[in-house]
């Protein structure tokens, strides 16, 4: 991933070339403080277009600077301030918001490479990390001392905990276990000038000022870099885990069930909802007989010592609410149910479009409503949105597939009447994904101008050049 | 409590007669535009100049508006804003940290009439509330519909919910049910020009923007006023509660009990650790005999389908580690087992002298060296620290005692060597009173110089003008 530094001159020497004196003067910087952290290479500068969004910038950024220690990450942000370069802050390129493209005129700054446990206390219930290590990398070191860091995006196997808390990930089992901000005590940060903060603590309490921890949670790159986390962990859950599938006529019966199962008081670890176009489409990619025309799935798993009643509970009202049931008590034919959801992201992949992935989040009681709303736009824009849902916190994601990698005009106007819909209904633009590029044409419309203007002021507050990922969620 | 207008024009005539001409007339602005809602009763002024910490402004404040609608709100700082005069905002006046004690020149706010319950969901697991509603009056509500709202501070009979989100509440419970931060999802917040933002969401993810309810949470009334809160409310827990009473030979023999309970990986909902002298005040405050000399009590609550095996599993840690050990599955005999350590407050309030009741928190592991610090401390400083702990957590709140109402020099020294030791223990200065007035001295030691800056910065561009409780948390 790394470039040598003759390497790295010669890039530097084509930056002239090219009549870009001011590119060709940060990259020598950057070379001459980095050495061989500094990465021109072509595969490097392409790669750093673009994320898992399928969406890239409009060019190569000047270079991807392979940070392995916070002093590599804080020299790169002082030349950056320096000159005034904008700095994209990369994890493993796995955010499906465009937040983490490089483009032309900035440096990437990829923290993958600083990825080591620096501490795990499992009589505090907290590990230090540093944010390029892989969530599921994490969560198997982990599991040696009997513990687990909970968020659990469905990319788990591939993104990194810095990237998490980036964007402030979800995941399958948030109503439960809760969601990233849940799970971080603290964060060191490197600010936009190069200076380096502690935020937070390692206390199950604390109080003391403002929490800029809960701050950066979610703020996409905009704040500064985050070159450790402070996490706080659970002990694995003990004793069997139960999984209740159902097949309902229609995507209305699913979400009702869906709805009343969380009305009853029953807490699911996870329980998710597949409409009729993605079931179809996940049965073609396993190669497995197609699905009875129109039917959904949905699927839920209960833990811990009351995990077989639950699953009991659960059972009834799936069936009350026209579900056909299957419960199994045994955690492999378990895993092989939810193979189906799982294989949803690849399943869509393989279609060989360009899909438009949205996230939007609405009470649970509105799930139904929001599926018939969902199908009113299909009608209007005459579009079809294969929808996934996290059903047990009312996170769903419509998926727009089309060809080539601009987004269609129509496709554009689908996604605005649907947030319009989740925003009527009392949902949010974003539950997990972010707003990066891809959704920041809709956030003063959540936010509301003046909240909107605030939270571009704060940013300031931290960055007052506006290197930090500038383009991305605020747009000017 | 609200005085008639009449009475407001004369007190507007008495502070032109004291020849304070800007007092006079914002007194007669805030008069004209909220009439009976604007207090300058005698009872009022004195009462609004401190709250539980014992602690009294120099002086009386302009007045006390009475809020009654977000309008009145709006106006008052409206109002504030065009006169740059500084508001207090306040809830029950129950803080212990000085945050909400007005002093003059000052216009207090009180938003304790503002208690209504606007909306409960219980098939989205959410309320809406006004702030001024008491946690106990608003946890009585929701037991109807079989729902909690988990924080549950020491004082919830008689802390509001307002007061809760401004310090960042904790309470007994917080390691297994969380602090205030996880458990709320928005708030409306009036800022301190008169504009209403709403901010957060209502459902279970949402990352849309920066997380400013997060931020609002804790911050003691330095970014606006709070006038609704959309909360996460949980289930009632079903099935037993079992209570686990022992007294130790010594309080580090029963924090070192308390340590491996958390280490095992049982999670009691209550784990309360009271040291000697704690015991023996409560004990004598009671009219119950006097416990052994240098005994030192722990009691834990376990709940949830668990509840009695987990009872079983904390009773053998406790007799392991020295415990003299009560094991009770009876749900009143349980709350008679805890009534010594609630009776703590009150025992020392019976003692008729002013307490400092300080609020370190310190990573589970290191209570019992925390409570070697507090030893070395009482005989370095010639002090008595009566301790309470919620053990469960780390969160320490040892009292100082003293005549009069000046904290004697010898007491603020005793109480610095306290905050430096549960630094250097990996420890915050405050777990759950927040800063207020009373820890400011100590905010930038514990954030560093550059983060107590930019935390100031980022009050400022809520608050421009610096008119929010103003000499409260940050210093200037």
């Amino acid at each position: 991933m790394t470039t040598d530094t003759p390497r790295g001159q010669h890039a530097a020497a084509a930056a002239v070339a090219d009549g870009d004196p001011s590119r060709s003067d940060v990259l020598a910087r950057l070379i001459s403080e980095l050495g061989e952290r500094v990465d021109t290479s072509d595969e490097s500068l392409e790669a750093a277009r673009s994320d898992k969004s399928g969406h890239r910038s409009s060019g190569r950024p000047i270079a991807v600077v392979h940070a392995a220690s916070v002093d590599d990450v804080q020299r790169t942000m002082r030349i950056a301030t320096q000159t005034r370069t904008p700095v994209v802050t990369r994890g493993a390129g796995t955010g499906l918001a465009g937040a983490a493209m490089g483009g032309p005129g900035e440096i990437v700054l990829s923290m993958r490479s600083m990825d080591a446990i620096l501490e795990v206390r499992p009589d505090d219930l907290l590990a230090v990390v540093q944010p390029g290590i892989i969530n599921a990398d994490l969560n198997a070191a982990l599991a040696a001392h009997d513990l687990w860091w909970a968020p659990d995006p469905a990319s788990r196997a591939i993104s990194t905990v810095g990237g998490n808390i980036a964007t402030g990930a979800g995941g399958l089992l948030c109503a439960k276990y809760g969601v990233v901000r849940d799970a971080v005590l603290g964060v060191d940060l490197v600010l936009a000038d190069g200076r380096l903060l502690r935020l937070g603590h390692r206390t199950v309490k604390g109080v003391t000022g403002l929490d800029l921890t809960s701050l950066v949670i979610g703020s996409e790159g905009t704040l500064g870099v985050v070159v450790a986390a402070t996490l706080k962990l659970r002990r694995l859950v003990p004793g069997e885990v139960s999984t209740i599938a159902a097949t309902f006529p229609d995507v209305r019966s699913a979400a009702r069930a869906s709805a009343a199962v969380t009305a009853s008081g029953v807490q699911p670890a996870i329980m998710e909802l597949m409409d009729a176009t993605s079931l179809a489409t996940a049965h073609a990619y396993l190669g497995i007989a197609d699905p009875t025309p129109g039917a959904a799935q949905l699927i839920a798993q209960t833990d811990g010592p009351a995990a077989a009643l639950e699953a009991e509970a659960i059972a009834r009202i799936f069936a009350v609410n026209g579900g056909n049931v299957t419960v199994s008590r045994d955690r492999e034919e378990g895993e092989r149910l939810l193979t189906i959801r799982r294989s949803m992201h690849p399943a869509m992949e393989a279609l060989g479009k360009t899909t438009l992935i949205e996230d939007i989040s609405v009470p649970r009681s509105a799930l139904a409503t929001m599926f018939e709303e969902i199908a009113r736009i299909e009608r209007e824009y005459d579009v079809t949105i294969p929808t996934i849902a996290h059903a047990g916190d009312g996170n769903l994601h419509p998926n727009f597939a089309f060809d080539g990698e601009r987004v269609p005009d129509r496709v554009w106007e689908a996604a605005d009447a649907l947030f319009r819909a989740a925003l009527a209904l009392g949902g949010t633009l974003t539950g997990e994904h972010g707003v990066g590029t891809l959704k920041r044409r809709w956030l003063a419309d959540e936010l509301g101008d003046d909240q909107w203007a605030l939270q571009r002021d704060i940013a300031r507050v931290f960055d007052p050049l506006g290197i930090l990922n500038p383009g991305k969620v605020f747009v000017p």
